[in-house]
């Protein structure tokens, strides 16, 4: 290794889908970035990426991050920490070379890099050696609530976010326990949260959104959504906001 | 009124701070607006508009909204309602006047619209009589942990978002019952606040952050912070990052 600076990592919020919706300064640190790393399925260009399009420079290095695993392993099993665990491992390694070697690395991250983003198991495992700075985005509950023009809290309103994941009756409890409510995760869990939400007293008020603020955005309130086919990364939301000064 | 197409309504999300954390979407809504209105403290500028300074043509036409009261009467009392009401209903007519004019209207809203902004009081007014539109911003909240570098959350954490004004008992509870939580509204409350976080054993991860991303901003562990003086929009983080593959 030379005795160059070191380059910097920068974690890069892309935002819920629409490109218009990056920030000035994720377009910033896209154009200038040496390399840009992003995750996605084997094979496949990642949303990340795909909002970016048009933004990247020619003699941009690209990083693809390819997961391992997506949901054909449970999470919960030891052989998915594993292969998850090699595979960050493997991907800051991958990009600690490029920083060891001065060029300014570029993670894409859909959404906020810090909320529920990959971009996070990169970050504590470089951060605490390299240059680094985490660029915000707007998050898909963000998008999703803006397309839909829902107020979702509003005053002293509490606000939960939930995965749907969760088991039922901790779904049904925490709707209780809550003016607002977001639903992430949904997929194959709406059913279950279809149940948890009329428990609660809670599905008259729950809107559904799928890809929100994409161009195949479809939203409908969720009493209305006939059938239980949800994609992984659709939201329900179920808005405080009751009483208006 | 004349057969002229009706203006439309904007509702602009001008996130954290950080003018770079304007989305492309809210630089664009805001050079091209006719009317430009924010909200601010009488005879003040506001943050919102402070954030969107330089990007403001000559010929618009600029709307300051003027809040009668902030904190001097307890949003509780009727004498408070009454007076916010009025405000609002009269900021929605003057909106109303240019929108049906043709003139395309642009509110200002730090950080998201629909997220505790006033915005809404005025969307709730006006979407269902003219065209509307909503851009989301980056949170005040994702400013905060992306400038701390904090992952809030991860995998199927739960995040809390919970008033300082709530009650210290009720803190206490939402507190140990949650993964991640982001206490807004800080302020005066602080001491509250820290109790509480000390009672739920939570006070050694939060972190306190005050006016995230803008020049002046400053960051401490909140067990680090010496004194309980706080601005009323500073924030206390708990991260939920526990376990990481």
């Amino acid at each position: 290794m030379s005795g160059a600076a070191l380059g910097k990592l920068i974690g890069v919020g892309t935002g819920p889908g629409d490109p218009d919706l990056l920030t000035v300064k994720a377009v910033k640190a896209i154009r200038n970035a040496d390399v840009l790393a992003w995750f996605a399925k084997e094979g496949k260009r990642g949303n990340g990426r795909g909002i970016v399009e048009g933004l990247v420079r020619d003699t941009t290095i690209e990083l693809p991050l390819y997961y391992p695993v997506t949901t054909e392993i449970h999470r919960a099993k030891p052989e998915y920490v594993d292969q998850v665990t090699a595979f960050y491992e493997q991907s800051a390694a991958d990009i600690a070379e490029h920083l060891l070697a001065g060029r300014n690395v570029a993670v894409l991250s859909e959404g906020d890099p810090l909320f529920y983003g990959s971009y996070m198991h990169l970050h504590v495992r470089l951060a605490n050696r390299f240059p680094t700075e985490v660029i915000p985005g707007v998050t898909a509950m963000s998008g999703c609530w803006s397309q839909a023009q829902l107020p979702i809290v509003q005053g002293d309103d509490v606000l939960s976010v939930l995965p749907g994941t969760m088991e039922e009756h901790q779904l049904v409890r925490r709707l209780r326990d809550t003016e607002a409510a977001v639903i992430m995760k949904v997929g194959r869990n709406l059913p279950k949260i279809r149940r948890a939400l009329a428990e609660a007293g809670r599905i008259n008020d729950a809107f559904y959104v799928e890809r929100g603020t994409m161009a195949n955005t479809s939203m409908t309130p969720l009493a209305s959504k006939s059938d239980d086919e949800a994609p992984y990364f659709s939201i329900v939301l179920v808005p405080g906001w009751k009483t208006k000064p």
